[in-house]
């Protein structure tokens, strides 16, 4: 394995300094357009010098936006794509043929100020379903937006992408043999993506990342597939799947004048290291989360079964109440392992639970881990677990017993304030 | 259809005076066996006079507790058993051979005091997982229970049964024909029972049924597969599926001396009436629940797709924090509708919402029914359903534009005092 891809498990090896203007050949920007009643930056525009290359993944929900369709639909017909528009505080979703137009209005207008074709420009909405969204707002911010674009203005869009996110989320790496990847995303509930290049995704999640390195649109498809289906596919705050749901990734080849053109495989791993971080990111900021948890399960089988049981241990609010509670409840780990539809033989289970910073792959394993069997052979240990549940970084790694590989999802707490936002807030 | 049936829809025709010992040939007793540490009663027994024969469903987790092995593999050998020995206080689950050791030690006591072969006893258990049963207080719960058996003995049995739960669980129907059903279950979390006749259940649900109607097994094993089918299996409080759940039937035959032997299809139409009532009123008593949702959906093809996306919808925190909070968020219904892996045309959609007394099954509709459409052909009418989102009782009607008949799960809130409860409590 590469030291990225071993970085990338770590959490660690991302630098969330650079963001979609770190690579070269990009300008981005982040204005206020009106969308968001608090007056906040709610529009993003992201800029590729000529030439520039795109491939994506998309939510896999039956029910998607306009803006969706429209990038999906952009995308599998071409590459030719080096324009992104990205607004939060509205959805576009469920807005029926209105919805539809205020995508071609939008698109044509940053087609006429970036001076490239309509079909360039791919668009990313995030915010509150079924309410239309106001064409000329958007429209005038893309204006606003196209005019303040900056080489350097990744910080700023990052920030304008935002919505009930409590913090900016940026990540990059650096690609062995001259390469960069930088990237940034958005999302904190509604978030549990299963992203497809054709329309396979869980949660409202965004992502924009750029690369300035020479490569083919073939394997930018696989990178951003590769890339996505082990991080962000592999996180979920609340089992919900957006509507919106959507990973951009724009290579501009302006590395190619110092002939650095990095391995597939290299790059492959870049992608997947920005996306786990900043996937991570976005677990550490789920909505009224105060713990991040890595689930670990092996023995299982295939992997696809070791997954979903991982997948039912990280979505039953038993555990990730208990989690939130720091109760080391191993019983609820068990019974929620038991209904993925997978066999098992109980009798054969190991559980173990660790603590500290690293444990989820949030911050970089710095120490700290405390470590403990709970169930050994099916039959409690009778060890204490409390410590190692009190930290804000749990891992639960479960062994089933059987063989097979290990399979990680990884999830935040179930809380209060997670009811007290969504009992409140319309999206 | 019968008059019981239509009852069991509207969720009225049974009597909650009834209980287990409201069909002839069947005594009961409730005691504290010292389980709880609070002393509250934690020991039912039911017993059956000679001649009665039982059917039983039980959990479908691949973790099953010891007294759910136990009392299956009985039934799959034999409808001969007319004792059910019940606690509360302790799951007796991922408790090994010792657990093992524990029902063997509970049924030869109940054999020894009630004259019966212990293959005639049935045991189930329900409290907290992973932690030994004290079996030594068990059997002499068992003999206590033995000692205060009574014909009128069903309430305070129920009462015994009770973990989180806050009232007792009681409902009875009379049969066409002469006969009785009665019954009393529990639960209030770790509630989405999959039940089956030889391990298909989701929760931990505990319920008790007895009829004094002169029947086959075959046609008792397939009233409570059937009764229970579309009743239990088709509620959710948080979609876990507990370890431990068992539904029981027992009949006596004393209604025979009468000459009365109901149709098995008015038996089977008995049995759902009393199962629906019971399941409502656990919704009605879910875990920090301060609301009771019907989701019914419609025209998605086969009826096993209109549940998978009813079921997704039930699930949903988003959609059960929004009805906490009364809020007629139907983006969120849409949402979690296209998680479903069944496909539709969201431009088909139409979606309504009820509020009042009955809409959700629970109370009699005795008027007052608040009807709002509010998604018409995939697009928002803009009606205000907040008055009918704040009644107690709401019904959520999703049509997915398709042919195909209507389906429906229940299901109760999502509240802070929900996460409270579960951080706090060891289950």
């Amino acid at each position: 394995m590469s030291g990225v891809a071993g970085a990338a498990r770590r959490g660690a090896g991302a630098d969330r300094r650079l963001g979609v203007t770190a690579a070269a050949g990009f300008g981005a920007a982040g204005v206020a357009c009106g969308l968001k009643p608090s007056g906040a930056p709610d529009l993003a525009l992201v800029v590729g010098d000529p030439g520039t290359v795109a491939a994506g993944v998309f939510t896999t929900n039956q029910v998607v936006a306009a803006p969706v369709v429209w990038s999906r639909d952009r995308l599998a017909a071409s590459a030719d794509a080096r324009v992104a528009v990205l607004n939060s505080g509205n959805a576009n979703a469920c807005t029926g043929p209105a919805g539809e137009a205020a995508v071609r209005a939008t698109v044509a207008r940053a087609a006429a100020e970036l001076g490239c074709r309509a079909e360039q420009v791919l668009v990313c909405s995030t915010g509150v379903i079924g309410v239309p969204l106001d064409a000329g707002r958007v429209a005038d911010g893309v204006s606003k937006a196209a005019a303040a674009l900056d080489r350097s203005g990744g910080l700023s869009a990052a920030e304008a992408i935002l919505t009930t996110d409590t913090v900016v989320k940026q990540a990059g790496v650096r690609v062995p043999g001259g390469a960069t990847v930088g990237g940034m995303a958005k999302g904190a509930a509604m978030l549990a993506p299963e992203l497809a290049p054709a329309g396979a995704a869980h949660a409202t999640m965004l992502a924009v990342l750029t690369t300035d390195a020479v490569v083919e649109p073939e394997v930018l498809r696989e990178a951003v597939a590769e890339g996505t289906a082990t991080t962000f596919n592999r996180i979920t705050v609340d089992g919900a799947q957006s509507t919106n749901d959507t990973v951009l990734l724009l290579a501009s080849g302006a590395s190619g004048a110092s002939g650095a053109r990095p391995e597939p495989g290299d790059l492959v791993e870049a992608v997947r290291a920005v996306c786990r971080d900043l996937a991570g990111q976005m677990l550490a900021d789920a909505e009224g989360g105060t713990k991040v948890v890595s689930v670990q399960v092996g023995g299982a089988g295939p992997v696809e079964e070791a997954l979903a049981v991982a997948r039912r241990v990280a979505d039953s609010p038993l555990v990730k109440t208990a989690v939130y509670g720091g109760d080391p409840n191993w019983g609820r780990v068990l019974q929620a392992a038991g209904t993925a539809g997978v066999s098992f033989d109980s009798g054969t289970v190991r559980l173990e639970v660790a603590g500290g910073p690293g444990a989820a792959g949030i911050e970089p394993p710095v120490g700290g881990l405390e470590r403990v069997v709970l169930v050994e052979r099916g039959r409690p240990t009778g060890a204490d677990a409390a410590a190692a549940m009190a930290r804000r970084e749990i891992e639960l790694r479960l062994h089933l017993g059987g063989p097979g590989p290990w399979a990680e999802i990884r999830t935040s707490d179930l809380t209060p304030e997670y009811v007290r936002l969504n009992s409140e807030y319309t999206t």
